[in-house]
């Protein structure tokens, strides 16, 4: 095995993605990846020798997961906060995963200028779920960054997604349930068809929180919901799916 | 209680709703009601004194449960095909119910020209779920014209629900989840707000095939997605819920 060394600053750590022996860095004060980022890594279907691009991929939890999961060719991480991107590029190089994993600093606002059009087979995103709102008190925390439609809302993802994916091309995303409407408005509108979603449900006889959504440009309308993804059993433990394909 | 007198024709029978004592018309082979209106009649929230209008009402299902379920002032059947709507008819006359509910003989598409509009507090629709298509055999056949989008499709009936509500009214309806960005996008585009929704799942592990929904005329975007619906337990039985709720 490779050795692997992580660059670290100050209050980081490296975490054990539990998955081909890699590693993340985080740092508790800034936003830590979370199970919607595990999820959506499962829910995706990547085919080998396909070109991946992640919007707002934070400290990249996306692309390295992917990249354990799947045979893609190369992913490419994209994210506004240059501290995040920071972190995720020295995530990549201790991973000595250089040639597969590219993290640019830049604004999905203007992702397709940056990387041109039709350049990807999947785009992914675990985006900013809340609306903006007048009540947040440092719109310029990197966490309020990351949960709020601060710098980008998810009409600008989708845009920018369409642009960016070929003909037939998929886009993978992480949501909430409260959302969904919205969301299928304005995936349809930029020809992005929603092909299959699942709900994932903290426990069975509670409403869901998270809503994983596969949305393909150009398809025929028809959608397919999946089987509900139970996160806890009855006894408060994770559910067999949750330890069997998810690691819980 | 009342002496209750179903005038029938041939091949008709009278099937009991398990309810007040209710009974249905109906003939083995016409449309028959499904567990779809019985789910629809208890998702519903209907208040003392609302006036609710059930677009596409067959042989008057949904009317007959829902005045057994709630306290509204009155409720109107509409249906097109004039042999359901004479059964629906008998059928309110052998229950003694002809001051709450009116069958009437029409086309949604003219709902509002008939009825007027901002009359009803609720409109009810348990609508065709699918497409028309070319393939079918014989689009005249009373079954085609309830499954199938023949004499109405659901941008008319979401139409024709907008101009039939007060402001602030309510529109639930079942249909297929294949169909949920659709019927998402068509809703949102007459100014009827998906608030909350439920997925049927036949079993805790399948796709689920139902879906539950209630639109509220100008209300803020937020939808609320409620706990699974299971019908039959790991068992083949019916679950809890179905025999507790809706006497399965």
């Amino acid at each position: 095995m490779e050795e692997k060394k992580f660059e670290l600053k100050p209050a980081e750590r490296v975490d054990d993605l539990q998955i081909s022996g890699l590693g993340i860095i985080q740092e508790s004060g800034r936003f830590c990846f979370g199970m919607d980022a595990v999820l959506l890594s499962g829910f995706a279907r990547i085919r080998k020798g396909e070109r991946v691009i992640d919007l707002g991929t934070g400290t990249g939890i996306l692309p390295l997961l992917l990249y354990a999961k799947t045979e893609a060719e190369h992913f490419i991480g994209l994210e506004i906060q240059p501290e995040s991107a920071d972190m995720a590029r020295r995530s990549v190089a201790g991973n000595n995963l250089t040639d597969k994993i590219d993290i640019v600093t830049g604004d999905i606002k203007e992702a397709s200028s940056i990387f041109g059009k039709k350049q990807f087979n999947v785009v992914t995103s675990n985006p900013p779920y809340m609306v903006e709102m007048t009540g947040i008190k440092n719109p310029q925390e990197p966490k309020a960054i990351a949960r709020h439609e601060i710098l980008c809302n998810f009409d600008d993802i989708a845009r920018e997604a369409k642009a960016l994916l070929v003909q037939g091309g998929r886009f993978y995303l992480v949501h909430r349930p409260v959302r969904l409407p919205e969301l299928f408005v304005t995936l349809k509108k930029y020809g992005l068809e929603p092909k299959r979603m699942r709900l994932i449900y903290p426990y069975a006889d509670r409403e869901p929180n998270m809503v994983l959504i596969e949305a393909i440009e150009g398809a025929r309308p028809m959608l397919k919901i999946e089987k509900p993804l139970i996160v806890y059993d009855r006894n408060g433990n994770y559910s067999e799916e949750m330890v069997e394909e998810y690691k819980y």
